[in-house]
């Protein structure tokens, strides 16, 4: 705040990925006024890590007029902990693989102004509340389907965190309880093992590799194939593509219809790259529910695509964690 | 409250099972004052059975000082909204089962105090909340081991009701996909259909049916064996109902791992009849839950039997929804 007790304009978003590193200035409106990138491999030692990003963060905060505009800092980051700013045994993170790192704390300190982080399927979830298709809502779940499956739940018009700030490892729940697919969690049966990017690529080829049925995938090399040539097969009307949506999407209503009787919520909303299959992957998922969920609860949770723009989304989501400090 | 603003010293508490209907008066310290029943059964015209509650219920409160010193009312009651006040569609009560009862209100017209209503494992939350061993405690679920299973979910201090009053179904997640036993909600696989004490007994049954082992339980009646049954058989040291209860006690524990991934509770709360048992079931749980939890909660969720005192349990919970409102 001012000395007038006021909000400064701007938070700045940090969406923190294995490989790229994402700044934006936003708005209080949700318009992100300027933008940078850093690669976010290269820096074994968080410090250099941090010293990087503020080096790029300066041009963009000279830019909307200097840090006396800035409000907060929010980042949405694997592993974050809100309650302790740190980001704990992230293996996709160089300098956050073995330990646990203040990195709310580095930042603040290198920046000045308050540093809040949390997960990036819970900074998904903020970001949802304050800009995006669950404005107004005070129950509902985001489920990210990324190379991952995260989730961030709001309760009562607040996030869960639980006790030690882990609550919401949706995609650790297990699906298949035998011979279920090895996790990257080292567990068995996860609906991420299934119903993630990788999952799905895993689908195709297991039916690939099962089945005799024609598909455009066959023109692929199988161990390259990704969710997204299984979508533009499943667009073009393949009909070994489409099967394998609808099993990922069937698994998915299956587990939301589970995560109703927890906390009833009024929306799942989903987030991330294989969102882009639409209808292909959603209609599954709410056909799924229906026929899977307990009577009580059946025709009131709303199914919905995230509200947020595309490529900013996470960055979006991460500011909002700032404007919630 | 009084015209001093002060809260008046009692409430009274309503335990409403299918067969019986429990009173009590209960001070802010949780001692039961006085207490009376009636049976619930009998009464097809809900009038009629708010009629001869309040009739028993006038002895008792004569008995503490007169309607002056109450200042709520809270009842416990299976498929209670406490949005609503209502209870709805109750399959076990005559005068519930076939729509939605305004019984917060009927009280409260007959009373003349505000009463607040909730299902009977939500009551044990807050029940555990106020009085019991969860004091203290933000996050935790109170899972109910009784002729089903419910649950009472709390996160950051606050009950979890959800969009529409009916949150915390947990004995409706479901734990066998495939050849899953049928559920009384018509459903299959569910917890309930195996961790309640008729899904016990009925593990009893199909065990006894399909083994050779000797067993205690063998000179029981198959048809009419009971969850009591087989934890005094394993309390004898009866290998065969030891394995039942382990059975239980190992799905529980699943149960719970899925749990943690959704708000990682501080303490998992086992109430109602089954907890009897003690060890018995206490100790599978814990082990089968350090087995199947994510990594990064293992170790830290507490495992505890109620501790409100047994047959007054439930109406402590339900009287401690009156101390809410």
């Amino acid at each position: 705040m001012n000395e007038h007790g006021q909000k400064k304009p701007y938070v700045i978003g940090l969406d923190l990925g294995g490989t790229n590193s994402v700044f934006g200035i936003v708005d209080s409106r949700g318009e992100i006024r300027a933008t940078t990138a850093i690669k976010t491999q290269g820096y074994p030692d968080v410090k250099d890590y941090v010293r990087a990003s503020v080096e790029a963060l300066q041009v963009i905060i000279d830019e909307v007029g200097g840090i006396d505009t800035i409000e907060a800092m929010g980042i949405g980051a694997p592993n974050g902990n809100y309650y302790n700013g740190t980001i704990e045994f992230a293996p996709n993170l160089e300098w956050g693989r073995n330990g646990v790192v203040p990195l709310a704390q580095l930042f603040s300190d290198a920046l000045g102004v308050p540093v809040a982080l949390t997960n990036d399927a819970n900074a998904a979830a903020i970001g949802e509340m304050i800009y995006g298709v669950a404005r107004g809502m005070k129950n509902f779940i985001v489920i990210t389907l990324g190379t991952g499956v995260g989730s961030g739940i709001v309760i009562n018009g607040q996030l869960v965190y639980g006790c030690d700030g882990f609550a919401g490892e949706l995609g650790h729940v297990i699906m298949r309880r035998e011979n279920g697919r090895l996790c990257g969690c080292g567990r068995h049966g996860c609906l991420e093992a299934y119903c993630s990017a990788t999952g799905v690529a895993r689908s195709a080829r297991e039916l690939l590799a099962t089945r005799k049925d024609k598909s455009l995938l066959r023109d692929l090399d199988p161990e390259k194939i990704t969710s997204l040539d299984v979508s533009i097969a499943a667009g073009k009307g393949d009909a070994l593509a489409k099967e394998i949506y609808e099993r990922a999407g069937e698994m998915l209503g299956e587990a939301c219809a589970d995560f109703a009787a927890f906390s009833s919520p009024e929306a799942f909303i989903f987030f991330g790259g294989m969102t882009k299959a639409g209808d292909l992957i959603m209609d599954p998922i709410k056909r799924s529910y229906d026929e899977h969920v307990l009577p009580i609860f059946r025709g009131k949770a709303k199914f919905l695509i995230s509200g947020l723009n595309g490529a900013s989304a996470a960055v979006l989501g991460a500011s909002a964690v700032g404007w919630e400090i």
